[in-house]
C-alpha cells in the first residue's frame, strides 16, 4: 500500500497555515477597500495625481464629480441605512433560526441517542465488526455539537459576507467617479474578502473540530467522522434559511418597491423617498451575498464530510493514515493558495481600462484558477496519497491508485468550468440565445416568456452531460469517494467563485446608491456596466452551486446507503420506485411554495409602503425621511414566516420517510429529488438570468439590433420587463434554493442513518 | 391453480361481440348527429313542435334564428372549408409518416432479425429454456407487421376522429339556436362516436392480430406476445406524430391568426376574412381530437401489450389458459359496455336544461362510469381468472389470487378518477386556485405568470401520490402485471373519457363557426358555455392520459427489464445513475424543442397571412375568399418539419443508449424520463388550463369578483390574455407530448430488448 510522501506533522501544519494565509489575504483586501474614504475629502486630488494612473488614453470615461462633497455625505448616509437594515434582518433571522436550531439539535441528539437506547457502553464498530467503537450516545452528543458548530460557522460566514458587502458598495460608487477600472477593483476586492474569509474559515473550523473530537475518539475514526457529518447538516440547515428566506426577502422588497414607487407614485427606481428602497438594496445583500455564501459553504462542508466519512471506512481510516485521511482538507488548502494567486491577476497584474474588458477579466479568473488548480491537485495527489490504496465501495474494498484520484478531483474541477461557460453562453447578452429572447419581445410578453422558458430548458442539456460524465468517471475510478472528491474539485476554487459572485450584487448596490445620491447619469452607466457583467457571473455562480450540489448529494447519498447497510437501491422494487416518483415531485412542491411566498410577501410590502406614503407628511416632497426600518422588518418577518413551510418540507421529509417508510423508500426519494431538482434548478436560474439580461440588452442599446427593440419604455422593452419580473423568483428564490433541498435531504439522511437503520420503516413493519 | 369459469369458446366470442357492439353504438350516435341537417330547412319548425320539448320553463335561453336560411348555408360552407383543411393536413401527414414508418419498420426487422443472425432455425425459449420457440427471424417479421398494423390503426383512429369532429361542429352550432341542451347533446354524441369507434376498433384489431398470429405461433405464446408488442410501438409512434405535429400546428395557426388578424388588421377573432382562421379551427381538430385520440389509443394498446407480454410468461401463458390470458381484453370489452350505459345517462336518461348543468353532467359521466366499471371489473375478475395463479416477477413466479388482481385494476380506475378531480379543481374557474390566478392579474402579467406556474407545480402533488399508491398496491399484489392491469383499469373507461375530451374542441369549433357565420351574440354565448366546460374536461383528459402513461411506462419498463434479463436496476451503479440523470433531462430537452417550434411555426404563418392580405384584392372588404388551403398547407408543412427533431430525440434515444451504453443505462434513462416527465407534463397542462380559464373567468364576469377584474380589454384582462398565450404551447404542445415520450421510449426499449440484450452496450464493451 505504501506511505504518503507528506509527513503527518507537516499535514497538521500545512492545513491551518493555508487557512490563516487565506484569512490574512482577506484582511489585506479589506484594508485596501477601506482606503476609499466615506468622509468628504479635504484635499481634492490634483490633476497631476490623476495623470499618474497612466491609462487615460484607454479610458472610455473621464473622472468627474470628485469635488462634490455632498455626494460623499449622501453615499455615507445611504450606506448606513443599508447597513442598519442588514443588521435588523440578521438579528431577526438569528432569532428565528435559534427557534429552529435548538429543537432540531435536540432531535438529532434524541434520535441518534436512541439507536442503542442511550447506553454508555462501547459497541462493536459498524464496518469493522471485530473492533469496539465508542457508544452511540457519544456519537449523538458529538453530532449535535458539530451540527451546532456548522450552523454557527455558516451563520458567521453569512453575517461577515453581508457586512463586507454593505461596507463596500458605497465605496464602489465613489470609485466609479474615477473610472470603471477603479470601481471594478473595489468591487472585486470586496468580493475577495468574502470569498477568502468563507473558504478559510470553513476549513479552519472543520480542522479544529476534527482535532478536538479526536481527543475523545482516539482510534475510533469511524465514529469520529460520522459525528463530523453533523457539521455539514448544520451548515446546510443555516443555508436553507439563508437562501429561502433571503430569496423571498429580496424579491418581495424588489417587487413591493417597484409596484408602489414606480407604478403608483411615479417616482424613479432606487429613489430615496421610497420606504422600501433600502429593503430592496438590503435584499441584494441578504439574498445574493449571504444566501449564496451559506449555500456554497454548505456544499463545501458537506462534500468534505462526505469524503471524510467514506475515507474513514477505507484503507486511510482503517490504517489510521492521517495525511491521506486529510486529502480533502489539503485539496481545499491548495485551493486557497491557488485562488490567492488568481485574484492578483484581476487586481494587480492587469488593469481594467474599459467596460468591454470587465467580462473577459472575470472569465479569465475562472480559467486561471482552474488551470492552476489542476497543477495543485496533481501536487496534492502526489504528496498526500500513497501510490495505491483501497476505497470502501458498498461492502467491498476497491483498489485505487493516486493518479486515479487526481483524475476524479480534476474532472470535477473542469466540469465546473464547462458548466460555468455554458451558463455564461445562455445568460450573457453577448450571445445569440439571450438576443433571440430579446428579439421575441417584438411580439409581446407571451413570446418572450415562451422563448425564455425554452432557453432555460435547453440550457440544462450540456451541464447534465458534464455532471453525468464526472459521475461516471469518478465513480468508476474511486466509487463514492471519487464522487465526493469530484465535488470538492468543483468547489476547490470556491474563494474565486465567491469573489466573482459577491462582486455582482456589490456593483448592483453601487448603482442604486449612485441613483439615490443623485450622482450623474454617467456614474450610473459605469456601475450598470459592472452590474451587467455581474448578472452573468451570478448565473455562473449558480451553475457551480447546482453542479457541485448534484455531486455532493450523490456522494452523501452513497455514504447514507453504506451507513444504512443497504446493498442495492433497486428501482424495480415498489418501495424504491414510489420514493423515486415522490422524490422527483418534491422540487415542484417546494418551488410552488417559494414562488407563491414571494407573491404574498410582496403584497405585505406593498401595503406598508402605501401606508407610509399616506400617513407620513412630507415624504413625497423629500422633507421627511421614510421609515426604512419598518419596511426592512416587515420584509424580514414576512420572508422568515413564509419560509417555514418550504423549510419544514425539506427538513421533515427525510425524517418522516425514513421513520415510517424506511431506508429503501428514502433512497428512492433522495435519488428522485436529486435527478429532478438539478434540472429545475438549472433551468430556473438560467431562464431568470436570460430574461434579466435580455432586458438589459434592450436598455443598453449597444448594437443595431438592440436599438431596434428599445429604448426604455418601448413595447418590446415593456415585454422584457415582464419577463424580468417573472424571472426574479425563479432565479433568486426557487431555483437556487433547490440546491439546498437536494443537499440537505441527503446529509440529513446520512446523519440519521443509524436511527433509520435501527428503528425506521415503522409503517411497513406494522403492515 | 384451478380453471377460469368462463370457457375459452365464450371468451373468443365475447371479445369481438363487445367490440362490434361498440362500433354499432358509435354508428347509431353518428346517425343521430347526422339528423341535424346542414341544408336549409324547407319547412321551418312550427311553434307547436317546439312546445313538445316540454322543458321550456327551465331554459335560460329561447330558440332563435331558426328561420334564417343564410346562416345554415354559411355554416355548411365553413364546415366544408374546415373539412377540406383537415383532409389537406391528413394527406401531408400520411406522406411524412410514411417516410418515417417504412425505414423504421426496416430497422425493427433488421435489428430483431440480427439477434440470431437471421437464422430460420427454432431456438430455445427465453424463459422456459427447456422448450423450443420460433426463430428470432419470425419474431422480427411478425413484430414488423404488428408495428405497421398498430401505426395504421392509430392513423385510422385519428382520421375518423377528425372526420367526425369536423362533421359535428357546424351541426352543434345549428343546434345551439334551439338551446344549450340540444347543442350539448349533439356535441357529446359526436364525441361518443369517436370514443367508441376508437376503443372498439383498437380492441378488435388487437384481437384479430392475436388470433391470426396464433395460427403460425401455435403453442409458442412467449414469441407470439413478444411480437404483439410491435402493435403498441406502432400505435405510439403514430401518436407521437399526432401529438407533437398536431400540437405545433394548432398553436402556430392560433398564434399566427391572432397576431395578424387581431393585432395588425384589427378584425375580430374567427373572422372569415382571416386566411388563417380555417387553419386555426382545423388545428383544434388536429391537435386536440386526433392527437388526443392517437395518444390514448397508444396508451391502451401499450398497456394491453404490457399486460399480455407479462401474462405470457406467467402461469396463464405457461399453462396456455386462453381465457385468463385474455383478461386484459375482457376488461376492455367490459369497459365498452359500461361506457355505453354511461353515455345514455348524458344523452337519454337526463337532459341538460341550463348552462350550469353542463359541468355536473360531464363530471357525472366520470363518476358513473367509474362506479359501474368497478362492478364490471369484479365480474370479469371472477369469471375470467382462476382463483389462484402465478405471475412472473423478475425471474421468480409470484402467487396471486383473483381478488388481488381485481384490486389492481380497481385502484388504477379510481386513481384515474382522483387525478381527474384534482385536475378539475386546479383548472376550473369554479374553485379558488384559478380565481387566485385571475386575481393576480390585477398587478399585471408577471404576477399572473408567477401564480400560474406555482399553481401548476402545486397541482402535481396529489396526482403523484395517487399514482404512487396505485403503483405500490398493484406492484405489491401482482408485480409488474399488477401495474399493467392498473393502467388498463385507468383506461378501461376510455370510450367515455374520449367522448368527454372530443366534446371540448367540437364546442370550441361550434363557437368559431357561429362567429364566422355571423350568428347572434347569444348563440356564441351558448357555445362559449359549452366550451368553458370543455376546457376543464380537456385538462381532465390530459390528467388521465398522463396518469395512465406513467403506469403504462412502468409496466413496459418492467417487461423490458425482464426481457433484457436484468435482475436489478441499481441506482448506485454509475451506469444506471447517469442514465437516470440524463433520462430526467430528456423531457426538458424535448420541451425546449417543442416550445421553440411553436414560435418558429407561428412566424411562418404570420408571413403567409400578411402576404395574402397584401396581395389578394378585395380580401379585407370580404368580396374575395382568402386562400385557406395555403395557410393550412404552410401550417402542416411547418409543423411536420418542426416535429422531426423532437421526434428523432424520442425515437433515437433508446436505440442509441441501448446499442452503445447497454440495457442498464437504458433502464436508468427510462426510469429518469418517467419520474421527471410525469411532473412536467402534469404541471404544464394544468398551468395552461388554469391560465385559459382565468381569462375566461374574467371575460364571463359571472361573479362580483370577476366583474372587478373585467371587462374584456381591461388591464387585468390583458394580463390574463398574456398568460393564456404562454399556456398554449405548454398545455397543447409540450405538456401532452411528454406522455408519449415516456411511453414510446419504454415500448421501444421493450421491442428492441432482445437486440440490446444480445448486441447492446458496444461502448462499454470497447472500453
Amino acid at each position: 500500500m505504501g506511505e504518503a510522501i507528506l509527513s503527518v506533522l507537516l499535514t497538521e501544519i500545512l492545513i491551518p497555515v493555508a487557512a490563516v494565509i487565506g484569512i490574512i489575504f482577506s484582511l489585506v483586501q479589506w484594508l485596501l477597500v477601506s482606503r476609499v474614504k466615506l468622509s468628504p475629502d479635504r484635499h481634492p486630488p490634483s490633476p497631476a495625481n490623476n495623470g499618474k494612473n497612466g491609462y487615460g488614453d484607454y479610458l472610455i470615461e473621464e473622472e468627474e464629480g470628485l469635488n462634490d462633497h455632498n455626494v460623499v455625505v449622501k453615499c455615507a448616509e445611504i450606506q448606513n441605512a443599508i447597513s442598519e437594515g442588514a443588521t435588523s434582518f440578521l438579528f431577526t433571522e438569528y432569532q428565528y433560526v435559534g427557534y429552529f436550531m435548538v429543537p432540531f439539535a435536540v432531535i438529532v441528539f434524541l434520535f441518534l441517542g436512541s439507536v442503542e437506547g442511550f447506553s454508555t457502553k462501547s459497541q462493536p464498530c459498524t464496518y469493522s465488526k471485530d473492533k469496539m467503537c465508542k457508544p452511540a450516545l457519544a456519537n449523538a452528543i458529538f453530532s449535535t455539537v458539530s451540527f451546532l458548530l456548522g450552523a454557527i460557522t455558516s451563520l458567521v460566514s453569512g453575517f461577515l459576507g453581508m457586512k463586507i458587502a454593505t461596507y463596500a458598495n458605497a465605496r464602489t460608487t465613489l470609485e466609479a467617479r474615477k473610472g470603471v477600472g477603479k470601481a471594478f477593483i473595489t468591487a472585486f476586492r470586496s468580493g475577495a474578502v468574502m470569498g477568502f474569509l468563507l473558504a478559510a474559515n470553513g476549513l479552519l473550523v472543520l480542522y479544529i473540530i476534527i482535532n478536538v473530537f479526536k481527543i475523545y475518539y482516539g482510534d475510533d475514526w469511524e465514529g469520529l467522522f460520522e459525528a463530523i457529518t453533523g457539521y455539514g447538516l448544520g451548515g446546510s440547515s443555516m443555508a436553507l434559511f439563508g437562501r429561502v428566506g433571503g430569496g423571498i426577502y429580496t424579491k418581495a422588497a424588489d417587487v413591493g418597491a417597484d409596484l408602489v414607487g414606480k407604478v403608483e407614485r411615479n417616482i424613479p427606481e432606487d429613489d430615496p423617498r421610497n420606504p422600501a428602497v433600502i429593503a430592496d438594496n438590503v435584499g441584494d445583500n441578504v439574498g445574493d451575498i449571504a444566501g449564496m455564501g451559506s449555500d456554497l459553504f454548505g456544499s463545501y462542508a458537506e462534500s468534505s464530510c462526505a469524503a471524510l466519512v467514506v475515507a474513514s471506512i477505507s484503507s486511510f481510516g482503517i490504517n489510521h493514515d492521517l495525511t491521506s485521511m486529510c486529502y480533502p482538507l489539503l485539496i481545499s488548502s491548495m485551493g486557497i493558495i491557488v485562488c490567492l494567486i488568481t485574484t492578483l491577476f484581476a487586481t494587480d497584474f492587469f488593469e481594467i481600462r474599459a467596460v468591454k474588458e470587465i467580462e473577459p477579466a472575470l472569465k479569465k479568473q475562472l480559467i486561471i484558477s482552474t488551470a492552476l488548480m489542476t497543477v495543485g491537485i496533481a501536487i496534492v495527489s502526489w504528496v498526500a496519497l500513497p501510490s495505491s490504496f483501497t476505497i470502501f465501495n458498498f461492502g467491498v474494498q476497491k483498489e485505487v491508485k493516486n493518479w486515479e484520484l487526481f483524475f476524479c478531483v480534476a474532472i470535477g474541477l473542469w466540469a465546473g468550468l464547462v458548466i460555468g461557460f455554458v451558463t455564461e453562453y445562455y445568460t450573457s447578452n453577448a450571445y445569440s440565445p439571450v438576443q433571440d429572447v430579446a428579439d421575441s419581445c417584438r411580439t409581446g410578453a407571451a413570446t418572450n416568456v415562451i422563448f425564455g422558458l425554452a432557453l432555460g430548458y435547453k440550457s440544462v442539456i450540456i451541464p447534465i452531460f458534464a455532471i453525468a460524465v464526472s459521475i461516471f468517471v469518478s465513480f468508476s475510478l474511486a466509487a463514492m469517494y471519487g464522487i465526493a472528491v469530484a465535488a470538492l474539485g468543483m468547489l476547490s476554487t470556491i474563494a474565486t467563485g465567491l469573489a466573482i459572485d459577491a462582486y455582482g450584487p456589490i456593483s448592483d448596490n453601487a448603482g442604486g446608491i449612485a441613483e439615490m445620491a443623485g450622482m450623474s447619469h454617467r456614474i450610473r452607466e459605469r456601475t450598470d456596466a459592472l452590474d451587467a457583467a455581474g448578472n452573468t457571473t451570478a448565473a455562473i455562480g449558480k451553475g457551480f452551486a447546482i453542479g457541485s450540489a448534484a455531486l455532493v448529494s450523490l456522494a452523501l447519498f452513497g455514504a447514507f446507503v453504506s451507513r444504512a447497510a443497504i446493498s442495492t437501491v433497486d428501482v424495480l422494487t415498489p418501495k424504491v420506485f414510489i420514493g423515486l416518483l415522490v422524490g422527483a415531485m418534491l422540487p415542484y412542491w417546494f418551488s410552488a411554495m417559494t414562488m407563491k411566498s414571494v407573491g404574498s410577501a410582496a403584497l405585505k410590502m406593498v401595503e406598508e409602503v402605501r401606508r407610509q406614503f399616506n400617513t407620513i407628511p412630507g415624504l413625497m416632497e423629500g422633507t421627511t425621511k421614510p421609515d426604512y426600518a419598518t419596511c426592512v422588518k416587515i420584509s424580514t418577518d414576512a420572508s422568515i414566516k413564509e419560509m417555514i413551510p418550504p423549510g419544514a418540507l425539506v427538513m421533515l421529509t427525510p425524517l418522516i420517510v425514513g421513520t415510517f417508510f424506511g431506508v429503501e423508500t428514502l433512497s428512492g426519494v433522495l435519488a428522485g429529488a436529486l435527478v429532478s431538482g438539478v434540472q429545475i434548478a438549472i433551468s430556473a436560474s438560467n431562464t431568470g438570468g436570460a430574461w434579466d439580461n435580455a432586458k438589459k440588452y434592450i436598455e443598453a442599446g449597444a448594437s443595431e439590433h438592440a436599438r431596434t427593440l428599445g429604448p426604455k419604455g418601448s413595447d418590446p422593452h415593456k415585454a422584457a420587463v415582464i419577463g424580468d419580473t417573472i424571472g426574479d423568483p425563479l432565479k433568486d428564490t426557487s431555483g437556487p434554493s433547490l440546491n439546498i433541498l437536494i443537499k440537505l435531504m441527503a446529509v440529513e439522511s446520512l446523519v440519521f442513518a443509524p436511527f433509520f437503520a435501527r428503528h425506521g420503516g415503522l409503517l411497513f413493519k406494522l403492515l
